[in-house]
């Protein structure tokens, strides 16, 4: 009662406040919002969550989040085209898709290897990425792991348990973001650009 | 699917980020992070939600969001001190209560006076102040509303209409915000606070 609301408000505010992105202010101001626009808001968000609730899983094939066997990416017959992209997670799917140049399907690790957490490749899904570049024949395996040392790593051990199928393996380039300036970039990433220069 | 998500997933994107503070990019982080913390903040938000939906309504006595027909401060006997404090909005009563200062209940109006906008003393349940001061023998009504042209304008018009009751009527104190400092302030701001100044 402290915010002034009935409890279950208070409650479904200290909730929303979990959320990222929304501290406990905007949670109280978002609560407002949707019981003011109920029907607009409050009734369609409450059917959605309820849905996703009940339906969502894990993809069997990528790991993706799905709301039946397959997520709709490994469900869509125009992009099982041989290549499968890896990720550390689920986010680094959904931006990739944002950045909609990749057309065939991914597989999802869940993490990256690490010595100091203890996190082994069968925590991993690698062998389960190993099978499945083989069952599917996969012509390429594209290593999309964050460029940090342990991503660096997961993408080198991978690289070798995929070596003997003989499948092409690549990285995302690295280099200058597009729209960034040269004076903001660090030194590492100036190298990398001019190491990987390309004619024009 | 744009988004790399299933249909249901991506409605309930599309919904988050219809609550002021979170944006598209916002709403993602935050689905994703309900989806794996599913038993920690998927489940009890659904809950918390659906009770909200079910239960929220208006309070018969003072028009504050509530469960029942009273909301947890009309209902609250320690709360009956004879003392009325209007204001504008739910969000402004959430936002005196957050003050901690007033020990007494509210009086919604839902907006205020506006020529301009049709806006009558009907649709503001000024009339249901006046009378529920009169049926309360209210000892003082506290108009908190905004120091807005419409919001002074609407104080004076209520306090006219309280006038025969013989009520006490008060606003809340004009001057310099806690921490405020005065080179930042308005003019009007640092009249009204040499006006009403206190000896210490």
């Amino acid at each position: 009662m402290a915010g002034g609301a009935d409890e279950p408000v208070e409650r479904l505010i200290a909730l929303m406040a979990r959320l990222p992105g929304l501290g406990p202010r905007s949670a109280r101001r978002a609560a407002l919002q949707m019981i003011r626009r109920r029907a607009l808001l409050m009734d369609p968000l409450l059917a959605a969550l309820s849905e996703v609730a009940t339906t969502v899983r894990e993809c069997d094939r990528c790991a993706n989040i799905a709301t039946g066997p397959l997520c709709a990416i490994c469900a869509d017959p125009r992009r099982a085209t041989g290549e499968i992209c890896v990720v550390e997670t689920v986010a680094d799917l959904w931006a990739m898709e944002r950045g909609g140049a990749f057309g065939g399907a991914y597989h999802v690790l869940g993490g990256v290897l690490s010595a100091l957490d203890g996190v082994g490749p069968e925590a991993l899904r690698i062998p389960a990425l190993v099978d499945r570049a083989r069952a599917e024949a996969a012509r390429e395996v594209i290593l999309a792991l964050n460029a940090t040392v342990d991503g660096q790593t997961t993408a080198h051990y991978i690289a070798d348990q995929l070596a003997p199928l003989g499948v092409a393996i690549s990285t995302l380039a690295k280099g200058v973001p597009v729209g960034g300036e040269l004076d903001y970039l660090d030194d590492g990433t100036i190298g990398a650009a001019l190491v990987a220069r390309r004619a024009i």
